[in-house]
């Protein structure tokens, strides 16, 4: 079956419709003449969606001025490739000579989740630690990893300052009720975005953040935050990744639910299951895959490639072989355990040659 | 006129009815016979009326073992004559062999008060220097002193853990609403008085915080929270200073408003001008007032001598001279006159000497 005209394979595809966010929250689509200028995956292949001010961060980049660049991932669990994509974009703008922030978050995690799945903040460390690791492992320097459990008292006397530019009623909007635990994770995650433009830290200058799109209304709070303060900060600048699935079916990918996700010390056999079991756009039998062609749109393991893969030409070989029914589930999947093997025992050894150095930045030396 | 048998110069009075506070929160009345065994004037002179588990923290003192002594005031502005007494408090505490926590509160002073009375915490900091120096002239250490803004990560962290044992409706109950500037402020106050007992500080033992009795909410809550926490703490005690008025009539003692309180950094000229103004349970003649005696109970400045003067005797006989009409609210007025100029012209002297090392305090070396 011909239907070639009809596969975009970096598009987002027909499953989410992602109209409403530019339409209702005033998100800016990603500029398509950026998107090759950038030189990065995420960007060739519509990974990232959107933004907001992103534009004088790309001025930075093409005139060669510093940026900020802060990313923050929560210290709740082992990194999954999700986080992998969100650290690949982070070492993406450190390689432009950014100044970079890249905040490990085990005090937010501890106050933000139930402790059910955080117990305690000496876990949400313990949690770190291995984040580190992974971070080190993943290109990172030590000097660009801040942990919120171990910074200077500025940081902190800062996020508790930002709790005198908010109002209830923003976490109400956000949240539906105020949970005190989610406020302080805020507090923390806004600190986290802000600090780096301080007079103690960077400075007032551009600021780039990755995000998901359902972390948009944290944004809007962050950047009105910004504009209530006595530092003539730049309005904080955000990219959104579209939506990252996890691999069962109308999952996402999460910390908490092992399997929706490939975690990066995920063993070798772990891995080759959860991509075994994962959810595909092949059809029931391979007479009618080769008939009807496999549905890319819905398939988790080329969703996992599309955001991993490096090789642009092969991966849009395999796009429009599937998609045509000439090749099978099972060997996409092939593929995929192929490369994610080679990519994770890689990594496993780097980060457990960086524990050490990831305890002594969590817990000191 | 005889009315000797009326007269309890250490009395609260018939001004104020503390009844209900005894009633209604199930404070304890502090126990008689502690009052003359711990020999200090606001035990003898019913300055402390009040207490919720001291008898834990009695226990210590007379055993000799060691017990928290943690007191908190806001960087508000410089301190009156009612922070001395907190001061005074701490001291005693500090002298019967205590773990000292005198924490300076100058994040909590920027987030709970408004931009008009402490705009930025900058100048909250240059607050605490004067206090600090304050506190240093008043016989504490550099070593008791906690400065908020510059305390070590687990402070921090500590302040944000306990925003998961609190819930928005316990602030809403003290506060009618909830203001996150005051959320947290309140979770640095409670981390002030908690933190103490944690296993990196002092570990779990007695506590004891002199407070006012319209601080009762909050020493209600951090018990809440003590006893929620993981950490085997101590349900931290408290004991509770009657009301102290402010210099005018129906007044209470506030850095916003001079002229309610002495502060300790007045020049001499505004202390007797202060003293002058105050309003007294004189009589409108001197006639009159040898006639039917002044009323003590009213008398502000009374009401300094019984805080802060250290003869009990020359001060059970003022009492006597006054309420029997023989002594005229302007001799009393000189007495005290008298008396503040020394302590103050002796207190800004050793201040000033303080001055370097308070800032180096407040600021790093």
């Amino acid at each position: 079956m011909e239907q070639k005209q009809e596969i975009d394979p970096w598009g987002s595809g027909a499953v989410i419709d992602y109209g409403h966010v530019f339409s209702e929250f005033g998100l800016q689509r990603f500029p398509e003449k950026m998107r090759e200028k950038l030189g990065h995956i995420f960007f060739e292949r519509n990974i990232i969606i959107a933004h907001r001010d992103f534009e004088k961060v790309a001025d930075c980049i093409s005139k060669k001025k510093k940026f900020v660049n802060i990313t923050g991932i929560a210290s709740s669990g082992p990194y999954h490739l999700g986080h992998k994509a969100d650290i690949d974009l982070f070492r993406f703008f450190k390689e432009k000579g950014a100044a970079n922030y890249f905040c490990v978050c085990d005090l937010d995690a501890y106050t933000s989740r139930p402790d059910s799945r955080v117990p305690s903040l000496e876990k949400a460390k313990e949690f770190a630690v291995g984040n580190v690791a992974d971070a080190l492992a993943l290109g990172l320097e030590p000097e660009d990893i801040r942990v919120q459990s171990a910074r200077e008292p500025r940081y902190y006397g800062f996020a508790f300052e930002l709790s005198k530019k908010i109002t209830a009623s923003t976490f109400e909007a956000i949240y539906g009720h105020i949970d005190l635990g989610k406020v302080s994770a805020n507090l923390l995650q806004y600190a986290d975005i802000l600090h780096c433009q301080l007079p103690e830290y960077s400075g007032p200058m551009p600021s780039v953040t990755g995000i998901g799109l359902d972390q948009d209304p944290h944004a809007r709070a962050v950047r009105d935050i910004a504009k209530r303060l006595p530092y003539k900060m730049h309005t904080p600048g955000f990219i959104y990744f579209r939506h990252q699935s996890g691999l069962k079916e109308g999952s996402k990918m999460s910390s908490s639910e092992p399997d929706t996700a490939i975690f990066l010390n995920d063993p070798i056999k772990e891995m080759e299951r959860k991509i075994k079991n994962a959810f595909t756009g092949g059809r029931n039998t391979a007479k009618e895959h080769r008939r009807l062609g496999g549905v890319l749109e819905i398939d988790k393991v080329y969703e996992l490639l599309l955001f991993h893969y490096p090789d642009g030409k092969k991966l849009a070989k395999i796009a429009d072989d599937f998609s045509s029914g000439k090749m099978l589930s099972g060997e996409m999947k092939q593929i995929a355990t192929d490369f994610f093997r080679e990519i994770l025992e890689s990594h496993q050894a780097k980060a457990r040659e960086n524990m050490k150095t990831a305890r002594e930045i969590v817990f000191g030396k």
